[in-house]
């Protein structure tokens, strides 16, 4: 199979002078690598086009299809986020009818937005232990298409930021049997199925659409991601409208360098890597049940991912927060996320055995330096607040919605006015408020204010944590208590 | 000023391990540079989020409006497409009316698609004698203001692909006066108003928005852009939103150090590099005019950019793409684009006196070996069919529908039909038609199709053109006359 980087690397040895774009004409400035600049081409002949491909990105997504077991991959540079637009945008009619999880990406409700659909949500358990929301299950989906027949797709994301894995091949076929498509937003799950102990892929289990992040959990550089089609539900020719819509027409060589790099790693050595990956994962895990306090998520079950470390600090006396700014600090580790109740730390296949070392040290070592919470205080271990189960009635967090109140794309585009958040129980969100990362919403335009969720926000901004949408003040850098969101105006 | 080139390599250096995406941990894998690998990071500690700047990515965007004279400035990841996606979206309430020059960049179309929007057109002049569109004229937006009063904002295209420049003085003014927003997808001008002898950059001369790409005349990596704000008439909070849709969640920070890297190559050597490029340029246009039957646009006006070599072959006996061939195969040269008419080929700041020496020696060399077609054929050097000083009445072309049949939005997503192109005389198109590059549509969704537009097509077929968004049968590799079009089903 031909490779983008190799030819890319001979093009730029040959002697054929560029007389177009771009425009630093392959030469270096400043510190940027040399050889980023000598590869960073345009759609010159044999390059083929990204939005049109007939050449080798037509080969390098058949082989990314092939890899993943999917019917058709594309090649996408404006991350997963053009991937969920482009799914949305094309499986759902304007105006129409979609199911989607509480806790996805702000690129699925920024679809909608665009596209003014009718969101109806799937309310994931909630692991109390942890502070994590769950997968959705089956029995959830099942429940809410039963409810409503009008709806025309299913959105989830499995696995979530957090690992938590939902039982895809059950989920595709409740969604089958309505005859409406599943797409999943699997942005951190490209590495499943590439070995023994992972679950499938989503397109494996059935879904119709899979849209992963090559970057996050295999060696390919920021911003890239693959979506994959399979079956008859997705309409092939409004998926390549929309990819074409949502993304550059200038798209870089040197991102799709990444992406068939990283695939091409998977090929040669996934078996034995992500084999690897997951003893050493073990491992860790293993040497971190002698912790006291700090409890851990287990890892390589069907239901959690391996490689996303949640390290719950319930039970100890300190905030996530607190726990990342020791490790980084103290011990220069630098994590992926911290909340209120625990931290979030992500290995992949890339790890060596130094990273397992110096996270698992400084993991037993702090766990030996903190004062566990008062015996009553303390949570039960794993605690899954779900109602799947039961089936026709979704579990919802206690201080969100019950459901949209105004629609996402009516309520964003009314009048807004900012009101102090003590005042904005009872009224609509004109704005998403969000914790980042992840940047799951924790209020949705036209939702309705709770009191429940105002107190949320005030706790996650006490803890001082990123709350974007809404304007907190500050003293001495620290959050003074005064936050301000912005309502529809009555 | 601190940068982020600086930053990124000196965070490399540092013992901090990174438990958090991307996946490739900062590690070299196949033959990407490793550097690549090392710098490319997420939005940890100290390097800001670009999604809501208020460090390092503020204090760059900060000096980037600087630099160009706009009151704000937004780094963008994925390309000039999304900034006049974000720029048409924040202007224009949904359902809105737009006007826009018909040589508009395929994305101006596709947000008037996402965005319901009525699309009045500005049908620029045509140089005869070059086979390329004008830039609008003023008296062209106020005739098409004055004519139509709903209109909520202008966009138009300046410099050209092929680098026609508009007044943009001017036009902000009409537009102005009628309180409406200006657009300019600057994309191919990030260089003007950088040295003497250049017109200023649309941000100075009055312009709301503009929108730059970077990678295409300055030393930036592919896909990077800017967009720059200024005046009362753009909403700063739905202009942010829209960026926010438009663009990836992980924003890849090679790309941003990319911009920082040519931007800050402009102020320290912009004034002197500038001034060396349009001397170089000029001597090449002097050195080319004793060719006897290529014709070259002159350089360095008002109304031509520096850069854009445009070569019509009107008077010779081959055809553009027969000639940029030559400038392949025979002199190692890749141009731009070629179209029947004329090649284009791209100078900018980074090209050394080799890049003028070649080209020059080519051409000279070529035009020594055609012959000139009949003296009968022959074309008037310069015949701007323009009627725009009458004010009121844009010029159209002759194959161009005079307007809009069915909204763009409605035709797009209407059921269609493939029908050879000849039969589809009198129908209405059902997808974008375009020649690649620079891929401005020559048949737009809803639009008429029209004998001439249809004998258009097939004559650029014939060429050997791309056209793309049609089916072409092809015989040993060559266009075989049978071409087939979507329409809009009866």
């Amino acid at each position: 199979m031909e490779h983008l980087y190799e030819k890319l690397s001979a093009y730029a040895e040959g002697d054929i002078y560029p007389y177009h774009m771009p425009g630093h004409k392959r030469q270096k400035w400043g510190q940027l690598p040399e050889a980023m600049y000598r590869m960073d081409i345009t759609e010159i002949e044999g390059f083929d086009n990204l939005h049109q491909p007939e050449g080798i990105l037509m080969e390098l997504q058949k082989a990314a299809a092939g890899l993943y077991g999917a019917e058709e991959s594309y090649y996408l540079v404006n991350g997963s986020t053009c991937g969920i637009l482009g799914a949305v945008s094309s499986t759902v009619p304007f105006g129409g009818h979609i199911l989607m999880a509480r806790n996805c990406h702000k690129s699925a409700y920024h679809a909608a937005y665009l596209r003014h659909l009718k969101i109806s949500y799937l309310y994931p358990g909630f692991l109390e232990a942890y502070g994590i929301w769950d997968a959705v299950t089956p029995e959830q989906v099942y429940g809410a298409l039963e409810a409503e027949p009008g709806i025309q797709a299913v959105l989830i994301v499995s696995p979530t930021y957090e690992g938590r894995i939902a039982d895809i091949s059950a989920i595709a076929e409740v969604a089958h049997e309505k005859g409406i498509p599943l797409i999943v937003d699997e942005a951190h799950g490209a590495h499943l199925g590439l070995a023994e102990g992972f679950p499938p892929n989503s397109c494996r289990a059935g879904a119709d659409l899979v849209i992963h992040s090559v970057h996050k959990t295999l060696p390919a550089l920021t911003q890239t991601a693959l979506l994959h089609v399979n079956g008859k539900l997705v309409s092939r020719d409004r998926l390549r409208r929309f990819l074409h819509i949502y993304q550059t027409s200038s798209p870089s060589y040197l991102l799709m360098a990444g992406i068939d790099n990283a695939l091409e790693y998977v090929r040669r050595q996934g078996k034995t890597a992500f084999g690897l990956f997951r003893a050493r994962y073990e491992k860790m895990l293993e040497a971190l049940s002698r912790c006291r306090y700090l409890k851990f998520l287990p890892g390589s079950s069907r239901e959690q991912d391996v490689g996303k470390l949640v390290v719950s600090v319930r039970e100890t006396g300190i905030t996530g927060k607190k726990l990342s700014d020791i490790l980084l600090n103290e011990y220069h580790l630098q994590t992926e996320m911290s909340s209120r109740d625990f931290v979030l730390a992500m290995f992949t296949v890339n790890d060596g055995e130094e990273a397992y070392r110096r996270m698992t040290e400084a993991l037993l070592e702090i766990d030996h330096r903190v004062t566990g919470r008062n015996a009553d205080e303390s949570i039960p271990e794993v605690s899954v607040c779900s109602s799947g189960e039961q089936g026709r009635e979704p579990w919802k967090w206690g201080f969100l919605p019950e459901e949209e109140a105004i629609s996402l794309w009516e309520a964003w585009d009314r009048e807004a006015e900012e009101v102090v958040i003590e005042d904005s129980v009872g009224r609509y969100a004109a704005e998403f408020v969000s914790l980042y990362p992840p940047g799951v919403p924790l209020l949705v335009p036209g939702e309705r204010i709770t009191e429940e969720i105002s107190r949320e926000i005030l706790r996650d901004l006490e803890a001082g944590l990123t709350v974007q949408g809404l304007r907190a003040e500050a003293g001495d850098g620290f959050f003074n208590g005064s936050a301000f969101v912005k309502v529809i105006q009555a």
